[in-house]
């Protein structure tokens, strides 16, 4: 039986422990949604302060060149790119990641496309996260491709000759379910075929190597594990052997190659800036690159694979306490077991109950959320398990606490299941 | 002769004068450049560190619902709607003015679409903002459609029953160039065309009447007039008319009509939240509303009204005291001097060192901008008036320090000519 003592020596031997201290953190709180909503870096606040008053407030527009918001996109990707596993130079820092899925999607169409070929299938996965379902569906029925939407059990058997793009989450936003991107990547060129990977539920949490992989397209965002701040801006990467021809349709001024030009006649820059469309939002520009340095500041400590060790001793000590106390209640695990098949979250079904089991937890402090299941998924209660602020007490502190929500029912409460968040 | 105390006059007898204590102005601090960047409000640096801090650093995911993040760009909207003469339900605040260009032109595209029909060309100015003819090109290549951008003297000659869009800034942001929407509106109506109005150098500046003007589409900025900071989220407008078929191509999941059922199949919203694309940037986001809220502070002082007043005699002073003073350097304006002509900034021509002379400017404490000329059109000194902030005295200030370096030929100093700023 694990024991509360066991959880403290782990954290008393954690060698990333120091990084909790860069994060405001509310007393008493366990907070399990790092990958919904990362929680905020100290710098944020003073940082973002300073930007606004002395460079905006004071600099004014002069700020653009002397506070280099001009290249504020580019120098963020630059600190980005070893937490991908990327070249400085492969990615880009801009607009959401639907809007930068878009992007490179139709870029991957334009250079795949070839008159009267029928190779203009997209692959994806049914349980991809919905809006990458829906760019692609968007895209296809613009541009003539056809999408295949199949069970993750089925992908190998859709993908053929036909099959244009493969586009997967590497962390299902669900399940947990981790890709194999290497392999992955292999059986699509097999094909002649091209990856594109969404990494929303991995960056800041398990390593990634888009070019050791060898990985051809890839998106992202800054509010989960980077803690870059509630809806702050997103990152695209596209592997340098296809630099030759970046373009892609929203062609905004910000990636024109000259855009002070002002030329009446779009010209794509030549490099990554490509991929930015309007002006940059540069006040949440300035949280996303505070949000990255917590993770940076792990460099020293081990980085990625430092990272990814802890998080899967959190994960895994979840989901043995669960196991351990939880069982009588009917709670099971759907997320993978095995450690190279999963991220950084732990998803568990309930035999009933499942919202009202979150919102119990809420109010005792331990915040997960809760997925509805689409047709025959089931609904999901899901934790995720960031390295940088979580300790392995808190881990068992919500597992005390949800025992606690289950054996009193304090779930059954009628007001735990009236309400529906929208989160 | 215009004297200092004429000016001082006006300032005593300004209705808005006391709206200009809502900013921080830098102190000795000439600021023309608030149609590129507005200056900066005193409650945004609270608001949002309220926001950090509680919001997000406190209340953490929850907040999307208990902090109305998810509710915000539609709030947002309808703090927005009055200046812009429209209805609250009609506008969505989201993305960036090119984004919403996209989003706004694709629909149009989409709306007016007939097959076999020749009426496919969307007509614009030769010199219509760079980024309105990039996004505008990337369409009409992608669907079909043929794009003609004419010199802006020849909008008449060339609007004919082929065309389907009429595209037009309200506001010219090199010469000021005010269109009467309503005239435009009512020609193209004429010949079953569409028109979508950029608002960039409009909104909260001049007053505007989308709906009773009849328009049917527009966008526009946040960070100008409507003083929102560095790449503030944007806005765009549809008339209710249209709003049966609201769908655009930039299908991400906060446009879903259930973002949070997860569905795998996109169906729009079926109001303007079908404008939505991902994850709103809250931060950004909530420099927006503050301000917006410094432009509807005029409400009780006339509003819009109050405001274009001062606009506009702001900017007769300064090409009075111009043609007053710099007329011996060959400085001359190139703004209509109609005032149902022009919006809120006024831009001269120099015989020579256009880029020199803006620079002299900056470091004598005046904030202009120089707009470089694309092939016949002249290089311009570009100075933006924006009744929130500015006084009769800031005028004549900025023409005495511009007569001072003209007299002392500062500009002539070879370090002003030498770096090209990038905005």
């Amino acid at each position: 039986m694990i024991t509360l003592e066991h959880c403290m020596n782990l954290d008393l031997n954690d060698p990333l422990r120091a990084l909790r201290d860069q994060f405001v953190i509310p007393e008493g709180l366990v907070y399990l949604d790092g990958n919904s909503l990362g929680m905020l870096p100290k710098t944020t606040s003073t940082r973002l302060q300073k930007v606004i008053e002395f460079e905006w407030g004071q600099g004014l527009i002069g700020s653009w060149n002397s506070a280099g918001w001009y290249t504020m996109p580019g120098q963020i990707a630059e600190r980005l790119a070893p937490i991908l596993g990327a070249l400085p130079q492969e990615v880009m820092v801009a607009d959401s990641t639907s809007l930068n899925l878009y992007k490179v999607l139709a870029m991957a169409m334009q250079q795949m496309r070839r008159p009267n070929s029928s190779k203009r299938v997209v692959l994806t996965e049914a349980d991809n996260f919905p809006t990458d379902l829906y760019m692609m569906q968007s895209l296809c029925q613009q541009w003539d491709f056809e999408w295949k939407a199949v069970p993750t059990a089925d992908l190998g058997k859709h993908l053929n000759a036909n099959v244009a793009i493969l586009m997967l989450s590497h962390v299902n936003y669900r399940t947990g379910h981790m890709h194999d991107m290497q392999v992955w990547n292999e059986r699509a060129h097999n094909f002649g075929a091209r990856t594109l990977w969404d990494l929303a539920h991995s960056a800041g949490a398990v390593p990634l190597q888009l070019n050791a992989s060898n990985s051809d397209y890839a998106v992202g965002c800054g509010y989960k594990y980077l803690n870059g701040g509630p809806g702050a801006p997103a990152y695209v990467w596209v592997h340098s052997r296809w630099h030759s021809q970046l373009s892609q349709p929203l062609s905004g001024w910000f990636g024109h190659i000259r855009p002070f030009e002002f030329d009446g006649q779009y010209q794509p820059a030549a490099d990554m800036r490509a991929f930015l469309c309007g002006t940059p939002p540069i006040l949440s520009m300035v949280a996303l690159a505070c949000g990255i340095e917590t993770v940076r500041s792990s460099d020293a400590l081990g980085g990625m694979t430092a990272i990814r060790e802890k998080s899967l001793q959190l994960s895994q000590l979840f989901m043995e306490l669960v196991q351990q106390r939880l069982q009588p209640w009917g709670l099971e695990c759907v997320t993978p077991l095995a450690t190279e098949n999963r991220g950084s979250h732990v998803s568990l079904t309930a035999p009933e109950g499942s919202y009202a089991m979150i919102q119990a937890l809420i109010t005792h402090g331990v915040v997960g959320d809760y997925r509805a299941g689409r047709s025959n998924e089931p609904h999901l209660l899901r934790f995720g398990f960031t390295p940088l602020t979580l300790r392995y007490i808190d881990v068992w502190e919500a597992v005390d606490r949800f025992e606690h929500v289950l054996k009193n029912d304090v779930w059954r409460d009628p007001r735990f299941s009236q309400t529906q968040a929208v989160t």
